[in-house]
């Protein structure tokens, strides 16, 4: 089988969590069947275009006849690699970190928190949530041994790239950056972005 | 002068805040001077690509002498239509809420929260910040006598449709949406979405 990561366009990945998110809503509904109409009506997305990205992966519903929603969203969580659980570093404790670590969706969706990092005395030792913060200094040490390879990032910008550097170090091969700044990375490791204000501004260019 | 939004491809918008957010860090850093090669090499874009962008919009710089940081800065902030502030109503007052309310990047990048809406009657009335929370309820009567265009939902995903609706019916034509849902929105109003699951998820393809 052809590594589907060296063909698949970028965006055609960046569009399979939103399938599966639709069809997590589905099961949650207890609906057994959907169709690329349906899904691309909840998505705004055209079915055409939801059963192109699809069939890059195989051949998941029979024409006529729809998606089996289960099947498909297992297969979903198999090609994103979703069927363990994924062990992520959070780094910065402050108001952000505060309600990450709080947001039960990572824990639901298969992504959990096993560790907290600051670098503030004040902070080291409290309890975030149910999570104990331990000293940004030991984070190298704690990533490598237990093997972390994902980690969210949510400490100010400035400090953003040396906490991506030892991350990356330590064995960190997927970044989720909520600092608001452009991280420089190898090519070897995946980063992505929540910045709010990039957002809002990619707005008002459409606003009078 | 043609109407840029119709003519300038989404993507390049897209980008636009990112030039703007590396212009600003140029601007601290008192840089008078820089090139689509070094604010290529700071965003992981080609410098192509860059000047490409920026020249749908007019001419920035001058073959071998570079972009003008101040000016180029302005520029964006002109065609983004980020000259004057903007003011955002902030819809949840959870823990999301909570770090959003006390972000304060959103001032100092012109985006002014004015009020903020929860329908849980233990919070109505208390500060979140500096802000009181109001009552859901009066959320159509302020964003319309106010003239907000602009909202932040941060409610869960089963709340998210109806406050939507609700906003867009008060007028809001801009809302960044946190909640995990795909938003149905008419095409007139803007949407952005701020979910971390689909960010990591996207990753998780990549990583073996």
């Amino acid at each position: 089988m052809p590594s589907a990561s060296k063909t698949v366009p970028d965006i055609v990945i960046g569009r399979l969590p939103l399938y599966l998110r639709a069809l997590t809503y589905l099961t949650e509904e207890r609906r057994e069947i959907t169709s690329s109409q349906e899904l691309g009506d909840r998505l705004g997305i055209s079915s055409a275009q939801i059963r192109k990205d699809l069939s890059h992966f195989g051949e998941f519903g029979k024409q006529g006849t729809g998606y089996n929603v289960l099947f498909l969203r297992q297969q979903l969580q198999r090609i994103l690699h979703l069927e363990d659980e994924w062990e992520v570093a959070l780094v910065g404790a402050g108001d952000l970190g505060q309600a990450l670590a709080h947001y039960q969706d990572f824990g639901r969706k298969g992504f959990r928190i096993v560790a907290v990092f600051d670098r503030n005395p004040q902070k080291i030792g409290k309890k975030l949530g149910k999570f104990e913060i331990f000293d940004a200094e030991a984070m190298p040490t704690i990533v490598k041994d237990q093997g972390i390879e994902m980690a969210i990032i949510a400490v100010p910008a400035s400090d953003a790239q040396d906490v991506a550097d030892a991350l990356i170090e330590s064995g960190v091969r997927a970044i989720l950056n909520y600092a608001p700044i452009t991280l420089s990375i190898p090519p070897f490791v995946q980063v992505e972005y929540m910045d709010p204000i990039i957002h809002l501004q990619r707005m008002t260019f459409y606003l009078a």
